[in-house]
């Protein structure tokens, strides 16, 4: 299978997921509010610009689990804080049967987060203010390309509910 | 000159500075919080993927006066509410000497707002929360093709501190 390496470099960071990778992302200090950057295509993790959309969550929700055969997920979180939980079941993947939970969010942890193809991610949004997660993607949205299951859906070992019990 | 005509559609308004138009974008509710589109390749503005960023305002904040020489901006808001101005002194454009104002921001204002090269542009945070555009550039960033003046420079006849006395 494709392992979609990407070269190692400075503030680049493998998650433990083949394909996957966090990179951190500058926000830069500016009179009135800051400037936060998020892709160019000089990146390490661009891959083609497809489509750019955010998904807003309200505090303690799940969006979960949805997986694509062909599009990768570059997510940022400009506002609020999410906690984003991966899930690898691919055949031949070095990494199959692995879980992974990553943080989004400002102050600490505004970075870019590379989700490849074919794994399952979710995520719920932290805090008491809505999250705000911003994907550039690298094909247009199709919904031929993308499958769903359910938050507790139990062929993922991961419960939303058991890791986020009062829902916030 | 270039006039960056765009084929009139549904949806897409000018602004009445040449170039420079707005396209309502769909918000998608979905359990959890809503969908944000914001651009794809087949949009009618879309002009290119050069560099995707975010510039936070505070509350009352002003960012202005910018104008760049190639590089074309494309604005949506999906948190916070703004005001931004516009200011057309190119020669020989069909709309020297124009100002215009545009909100953007949800629920009522979230869209798309597209500058060209060569138009001066500033904004403000309306309301009590930070808001927060997200630019969609057709060109990388490059500061040697941009250009700045103070927000109440006599040369553009607006006035951020007499539109917005209390600063809120």
């Amino acid at each position: 299978m494709k392992t979609n390496v990407v070269p190692e470099q400075d503030g680049l960071l493998p998650v433990g997921i083949d394909g996957a990778y966090l990179l951190e992302l500058k926000v830069i200090p500016a009179a009135g509010g800051p400037v936060l950057r998020m892709l160019r295509p000089d990146s390490p993790l661009f891959a083609g610009f497809g489509e750019l959309y955010f998904s807003e969550v309200e505090p303690g929700a799940v969006k979960a689990w949805k997986q694509h055969a062909r599009q990768t997920q570059h997510f940022a979180a400009p506002s609020g804080r999410l906690r984003v939980a991966l899930y690898d079941d691919r055949e031949a993947s070095p990494t199959r049967g692995t879980l992974r939970e990553v943080l989004l969010g400002r102050p600490d942890h505004y970075r870019l987060l590379r989700i490849p193809p074919r794994v399952w991610y979710g995520f719920t949004a932290l805090g008491t203010a809505p999250a705000l997660i911003c994907n550039c993607a690298d094909i247009p949205h199709d919904p031929a390309e993308s499958i769903r299951r359910d938050p507790e859906d139990a062929s993922i070992p991961y419960s939303w509910r058991e890791r986020n019990p009062t829902g916030s």
